[in-house]
């Protein structure tokens, strides 16, 4: 059972309160493959780079198992690039460049192999792309996440909507999904979303942790408080790469194994944000992720005691 | 062991995006006692109001168990009165009126029963009034709570650190405890103020939830998300007054006990936002309080799986 991952492969420029990088490596099919790769090792790669983009950038993410017959090299061409700078509260950032270069072409025609993936994971890219790849694939698969964003909400409605009703998860935060569903409350705003197709909502919060909707039941995953956030680019991307590893390993999509899922994803994503670039995600032992995992559970973790009350109403 | 609490009592005015009210029962003492009321009955409130406050509001309070020896009433004088609006987020407000009127002259003797109070709650106050409180105790208290604003910070900073190194438990929200610490990360943040004095630090994030931080150990405690927040005023003292209700019931300020008073508070918090004034918390069974511990049990509950891992670094 692959795991089918298709987004960008990118150079970014990060500045932040605490540093700043130039062209490192980037986009939200690296991420989500370097983070899944922990967990699974039947994962096929979808993307697009041009000349520029190292070599040996592929062959690391190869000799982690991941499939790169998808990976299309345009000679001539530069890779997509996007230069960023947050804010000084980390959770708000603004975009100085984006050069979308090879990714203007991107027109992914997945290879044989992967046309009957399991687990597919769609990342942010214009919905159009998303679509096609649905098109492609020849059985139903047991499991489609779909990153998106406001961006394509403003400019791709229809389309967007065309693919959130093919979906079986929606990753979005929550401002997009009050954009979406046109309610302010996150209650409500599952439940519009709900019926447009997804049977779960994943809302990422960053600092503030990741909600999961399915069917008016509802898991609150907390956000891991870190000494120092470095570089929050790719923590949404490590998210989802962390869950669909988790998820294609088990085997399992029900409500209660998706909880779990989304702790791994959390878990990826909190350590994302302690390097820039892969950084850290690039080296994690065994030993630091299944500690990371014992912290959420601390974190959340509590005795329940159900006393009776001393005054009534 | 009796709850010492002390705060205001006061009319508010409150507009939201989904209504508005005039003139209601407000203020922090008023808040905390009734959340508290529910699972605590040896409560003695100290507070001050003029001499348009409803005597059946002190007479609700009394018929729960709260006394209310130390409720000064002014005559010829108005009660403390406030009036706010949300924005669309209901996150933020505006003040749009404070007339201090009482609350100016507030300079709170203890009854001679309430000085050896085992549980002191310090609602929102000028640090002054809260330091005279602390040094009218005859006996050390089991456990004092401090409940401030980023207003104090501004303006009494020294006195209210003063506060600060005499209390056990400090809740603020994030910004607040970003600017009392002079840190960006609530982990540095909570190291800092751990050495002002508080061993817990309790950072409020609203709809975001709770962090609990002791002696390097983390708690987060979700937010519930409900269909309809119908008005957040008094939350945080909902909040405080559920949690310190729970930790006098059962006598226990551990670390682990500490986490189980904090989803006590959150709950109240839920119940308390989904109506406007007292509204809700006037008026809930213990079929409907132990529902609500329950959802809280769900929302955070998860199956955690150590998986070994496919590719090590």
């Amino acid at each position: 059972m692959s795991i089918l991952t298709i987004g960008t492969m990118a150079f970014d420029s990060i500045r932040t309160p605490f540093g700043s990088v130039e062209r490192v490596i980037g986009g939200a099919c690296t991420y989500i493959s370097w983070a899944a790769s922990y967990w699974y090792n039947d994962i096929k790669l979808v993307s697009i780079v041009g000349e520029d983009f190292p070599e040996d950038e592929v062959r690391a993410l190869q000799q982690r198992g991941v499939d790169m017959e998808g990976l299309v090299r345009v000679a001539g061409k530069q890779s997509f690039y996007w230069a960023g700078s947050y804010h000084a509260d980390m959770n708000n950032r603004d975009t100085l460049v984006t050069e979308l270069n090879v990714l203007a072409d991107f027109n992914p025609v997945l290879p044989e192999a992967a046309r009957n993936s399991a687990f597919i994971m769609l990342g942010n890219l214009t919905p159009n792309i998303q679509l096609s790849v649905l098109n492609q694939l020849s059985s139903k698969p047991k499991l489609i996440v779909l990153d998106t964003m406001n961006f394509w909400m403003d400019n791709a409605m229809d389309t967007l909507k065309q693919v959130i009703a093919r979906v079986d998860v929606l990753t979005i935060n929550d401002e997009e999904a009050r954009q979406l569903s046109g309610e302010h409350s996150l209650v409500r705003a599952a439940e519009a979303i709900h019926k447009m197709g997804p049977a779960y909502l994943v809302i990422k919060k960053g600092e503030h942790g990741a909600l999961l909707f399915h069917n008016g039941q509802i898991f609150f995953a907390p956000g891991l408080p870190v000494p120092d956030v470095v570089d929050p680019t790719g923590a949404g991307d490590s998210f989802a790469g962390g869950m669909i590893g988790y998820l294609a390993r088990t085997g399992d999509v029900s409500f209660s194994n998706m909880k779990t899922a989304i702790i791994y994803g959390s878990t990826m994503a909190s350590f994302c944000v302690e390097e820039f670039s892969l950084n850290k995600l690039r080296y994690l032992t065994q030993e630091e992720l299944h500690e990371r995992l014992r912290q959420f559970e601390q974190l959340s973790t509590f005795d329940v005691r159900e006393l009776s009350v001393v005054n009534k109403a």
